[in-house]
């Protein structure tokens, strides 16, 4: 079975090392020659657009996914006519701009912070009345790692921030005080089964993903449940299949749905080692339609994103029940240019080495727990 | 950093695969095309005592390990001219010749099962003296799965089994009614570190491992000591690196080694999920002077060889906490062609688990618990 990934970073470069032992074969497409599935599978280099590099990327291929949420969907629609692309395009269209994704959300009664989108200065009259201040200024395409947003702290900031942005369509959101940040890793299969992985609790740095703790320590059962609810309405909306990865703010008792990924999740990394399937087999088990398997983890867990540079490897390796995950990128700032998972026998054991390790990180702002 | 292996087999394509998170690159070197390593990494198809290929080979990288005890020792003496061959060849020597095995053991202490060698009828009667029958007759060199050796049940079939062993240097072995086999694996890197795994159980069928369970059911913690001085002896011995598998008989309260792999071996498979490092990451730790990882286990483990032919893949993966490891290769009679590792939380759970498996596994042998 020959498995076509579209997009060639790291994520696709897991799911291949995760399809290896299950006697699966992966061809990538990517217009970057150094991209890191490159290393480990056959890398198509070429533009996205490119219909004939599409055509010959297809040829003897069984399925096709994507790692990518920014890759064109009408590549993925133009290949979908071809073979089965999963998760299905409408997914990545969907996430892929803000408005279609909020008012998705909502379809499946899903709460979501206040909005308003911004497409000319008419809006602004009618978005300042619809949405509390302070408030976040997003574009609705093109956002990631914090990229395409604007803090607007009062209406008359608003001009300046979408000028700033490009004057491009935007959303304008209300800045919730949220508690904190989680994520939920949902899969669905060809079959229609579905799985969930524990809520993970998420920490930032300037806008990108940090740390991530699993199970989220501050969640209970009633978070879970809501959790599971929203994502599964979402899972059976899209006819999904593959992981789909929910991003949540949690005020109170109550979860607001910030965005989501209709693909394997940087959120999701620790399950390599701390869960007893990982996502990236999840992932192929759910688009292949075989059994999916067992979400339970294997005690506690973390993940600790290496951004921008390398601490001495040594260094990480020397820290029981540490993992190493490089991708073979070329350090830049704030690139993600691998992570750590930290297993451990219970919360406490793990914070403390979360603690050890944040000591050897560097992060564009510190992070604590 | 690159590592060549000398060997494109199953091992060797989990070595890779372990090594990729770490950021590393490889390059096999195998006769045979088809090898599993080539679907994941370079490979050089050329004969092991092709000089000029050897080079070629040799190029460009930083180390050499090698997955495959019968690469001839002098293509390794050749290669350790020019980078780090690692394990040191010398192991290669020793374990490619069961008598200076036999004598490596002794000349470490290690307890052995009575044996002479006989490389002459003139051999048979000093032989016939010092070992007790029913006996073992073994080719010295080129043993494997069961291959190259004859039962003697007395001493009167001792010249036809040297007959149709084909008249080569054979050791003649007491046959131990051993209560069962067992395998310890250990590491030692180049900064001296050295770490174990618990004792495996071994099961065969028609001489090929079946099934390995660790901790090993019946195992003590004397036991343990006692198998693991005798491979800390080997390893300081021959100034080891890497990972080293001896495989011992157990009778009663004393092990009796059997043999040794100088390289990553099968009993070691469950390490992939059953232990927080694998025995693949390990080796590779150890042959680059990294920290060597914990060898913990993750709960209770078994792994079960698939041989000759696959059961279809959605049987295995429906069961809970089974993983599912292919190589690739074409299927024939007795060929190992991938294994499942199971992980649990109780002995018994586990062993419930593998008898489920073994009902869907089929064996030359039935093997049963």
């Amino acid at each position: 079975m020959r498995i076509g990934i579209l997009g060639g970073g790291q994520l696709g470069r897991m799911l291949a090392l995760a399809g290896y032992p299950l006697g699966l074969h992966f061809r990538g497409l990517d217009p970057a020659p150094e991209a890191p599935l490159g290393h480990v599978a056959e890398l198509l280099v070429a533009s996205y657009d490119d219909r004939l590099a599409l055509e010959q990327f297809a040829t003897g291929l069984d399925y096709v996914t994507y790692e990518f949420e920014n890759v064109p969907g009408t590549t993925a629609e133009f290949l979908a006519t071809r073979l089965p692309v999963l998760p299905p395009p409408v997914a990545l269209f969907r996430a892929q701009d803000r408005l279609e994704e909020k008012q998705l959300f909502e379809s499946c009664g899903i709460p979501v912070p206040r909005y308003a989108p911004i497409s000319s200065p008419e809006d602004f009259g009618p978005a300042i009345e619809t949405v509390p201040f302070p408030a976040v200024l997003k574009t609705r395409r093109f956002g990631y790692d914090g990229h395409g947003q604007k803090r607007v702290r009062q209406p008359a900031e608003l001009p300046r921030a979408w000028e700033e942005l490009g004057r491009v369509s935007c959303l304008l959101e209300e800045f919730v005080p949220f508690d904190y940040e989680v994520s939920l890793l949902g899969a669905r299969s060809r079959t229609g089964e579905i799985a969930f992985y524990p809520l993970v609790e998420n920490r930032h740095t300037e806008g990108i993903l940090a740390l991530s703790r699993a199970p989220a320590p501050r969640a209970n059962r009633t978070l879970q449940e809501q959790a599971e609810r929203s994502v599964a309405a979402l899972l059976e909306e899209l006819s999904y299949v593959g992981i789909l990865a929910v991003e949540f703010f949690v005020v109170g008792e109550t979860l607001l749905a910030n965005e989501m990924a209709p693909r394997v999740h940087n959120s999701g990394h620790w399950t390599i080692e701390g869960a007893e399937t990982s996502q990236f087999e999840q992932h192929l088990r759910a688009i292949l339609g075989w059994p999916l398997g067992s979400t339970a983890m294997r005690g506690y867990a973390a993940m600790i994103n290496l951004l921008g540079s390398l601490p001495p490897i040594e260094s990480l390796l020397a820290i029981p029940n540490v993992h190493v995950h490089l991708y073979g990128k070329t350090p830049r700032p704030r690139r993600k240019l691998g992570h750590v998972t930290i297993r451990a026998e219970s919360p406490e054991e793990r914070d403390e080495l979360v603690r050890l390790v944040l000591s050897i990180v560097e992060f564009p702002q510190p992070v604590t727990i």
